[in-house]
């Protein structure tokens, strides 16, 4: 503590992310993606221009977001993009979930949402997931001022459809509804096709998880005009250039590429569920996933000592402090090689 | 204006970054550097691994801020990087200002500093500068909860020393004092050696300008260890890797260039008093500038009129509308080519 912070400062509780460790270990701690980005980035890259630097970026990253609309068949100005899909989050919660009444979330889903919350002086209830480790989308039906929740969610791995989310917007017209996507390619079912529907819908996505561009820095957001907009106010208020010249040039190679991106998500989706089979006949209880990572865990011992196993077997696994997730692990799908060395040490563990 | 927007959104005044146009202009609006990044920043693109994206980067950039610690004499946990000295002052306006009294900052100065104010409700009070168009130390020797500048300044080009900077620190002591150097390179002093003596000195820096690396979007803090752990309070509560994985890279090829710095920065401002002769010798009023433009003003003509004047001939300038400048016009320090071109149409303009 400093006598020189701002007061609200010292009531922060800052996110921690996933280790990222500088000994070589089998990393399944924070879900990237175990292939690497599309061919062409690389290219981009070689084919940057690096006297190109000495000149700002487009401050609107126009032909990124062209490139983002043409994916998901919106307009340009339903584009919004941002240095990682959490500073998207963190400007949406400032632009759309200050209100006076209460902001709902579930109690069990990304847990930087609660510290955005703190750093905007934003109010917030949270949601008990139901008895299947869902979030009840009945649950949001409560005075609120917005919504947000992971669909697929994290750290469970459970996805509503589109028709269910469509009915939870049928019944909330009158504040934002944040529905973050960031896992949505490995098997969930994406509502974006509903902002043309629901102008209080914004649907955030990133490039660090289908994409394999964690190292990047490149999320965005779709929503009506008059979302994107608000967004925009804050951005502007905040930094004029997020997105700098190499990642707009990197990402609209990785877009251009629908193959790579298919045949990536499609082998992390086949080793998942390879994966699933071996740990429940190791005995595991496995969440079932439509996302790149499984939680799963383990009538006859405790998440915490499996973590410490797999990490003195060089395998590194999210394990949280949390009492409702304690007995649980959660395991980013790597390569095949990655995965029969993890069954392998599970093995060597649950005899 | 949106019913989905949070009320504070509403009020919000963008800061409005200079054009970047798309059209082949000389292009002296925004104070970027003529010349390219240090060659190692070129050979540290190519060397850079595609396939390394797919793994996020470090949430602290370790190695881009021992480099900066290196080159600064300072430790490393005296020094914080974002994206953009932007993103840094955004920070540092929400981590030490957000005061029950008012900060203090010059009336003409960078114009986002009202703008993170407004964002983060931070009440402030400006002063007006002297008659020689510089920043009274003096006038900040009154109650506050903090005092911010850019020393040089902007748009004037005036820089104060570092002995007046550190008498003013003698004098304030309860709160923070955050220099803004962004400019200091191209012959300001800066107040860094005086972070070990004053605790509540904040100091914040880009590559942007000196290191011709506006494109990459990289800006940094150096300061007291208690001011830096609130800014990275604040930065983990809001984004964990604001630094992608090449920005640290190209970032630490930029500072090991010694040599191509310096021989950039004094081209510069070789260039710089030329291009000051030329234009005193048309009749401008030339503020003394430590900076990589100038701030220039005629008797004769408007500073809107010689704006557009340029313009037609393919020559961008930056005009502020604010009235206490409208005479003036701020010109970027170019190649000599560029400046050559400008001398000739405001020859042709000045006649």
């Amino acid at each position: 503590m400093s006598k020189f912070w701002s007061p609200a400062v010292r009531e922060l509780t800052p996110y921690v992310p996933g280790e990222q460790p500088r000994e070589r270990l089998i990393k399944l701690n924070t879900n990237e993606n175990p292939y690497p980005p599309a061919p062409g980035v690389e290219q981009a890259l070689r084919d940057f221009p690096a006297s190109h630097l000495r000149l700002y970026p487009d401050p609107s990253a126009t032909a990124l977001r062209e490139a983002l609309a043409e994916e998901y068949g919106v307009a340009t100005e339903q584009v919004f993009v941002g240095n990682g899909s959490d500073e998207v989050l963190a400007l949406a919660f400032q632009a759309f979930f200050r209100q006076p009444r209460p902001l709902l979330m579930p109690a069990i889903s990304y847990s930087f949402y609660p510290v955005y919350c703190k750093l905007y002086d934003v109010t917030y209830r949270s949601v008990a997931l139901d008895d299947q480790w869902c979030v009840p989308l009945t649950a949001f039906d409560t005075d609120n001022g917005g919504i947000v929740f992971a669909n697929p969610n994290a750290p469970t791995g459970h996805g509503h459809s589109r028709e269910a989310i469509a009915a939870l917007l049928e019944r909330n017209t009158e504040s934002v509804v944040l529905v973050d996507e960031a896992y949505v390619d490995f098997g969930g079912e994406s509502t974006i096709p509903l902002v043309s529907r629901f102008p209080n819908l914004l649907v955030t996505g990133t490039f660090s998880k289908s994409r394999s561009l964690a190292g990047l820095r490149l999320g965005f957001a779709i929503g009506s005009r008059e979302l994107i907009e608000g967004l925009e106010r804050v951005k502007d208020s905040f930094n004029s250039f997020p997105i700098d010249s190499i990642t707009i040039e990197a990402g609209i190679a990785a877009l251009r590429d629908r193959a790579y991106f298919d045949a990536c998500r499609e082998r992390v989706i086949t080793t998942r569920e390879w994966t699933r089979r071996q740990l429940e006949t190791l005995g595991f209880e496995v969440l079932p996933s439509q996302t790149n990572f499984l939680f799963v865990r383990h009538d006859a011992y405790q998440g915490r000592m499996l973590f410490d196993a797999l990490r003195e077997r060089g395998i590194l696994v999210r394990h949280f402090d949390k009492e409702a997730l304690s007995d649980f692990l959660r395991i980013s799908i790597g390569t095949d090689d990655e995965m029969t060395s993890l069954v392998e040490a599970l093995q060597a563990v649950c005899r």
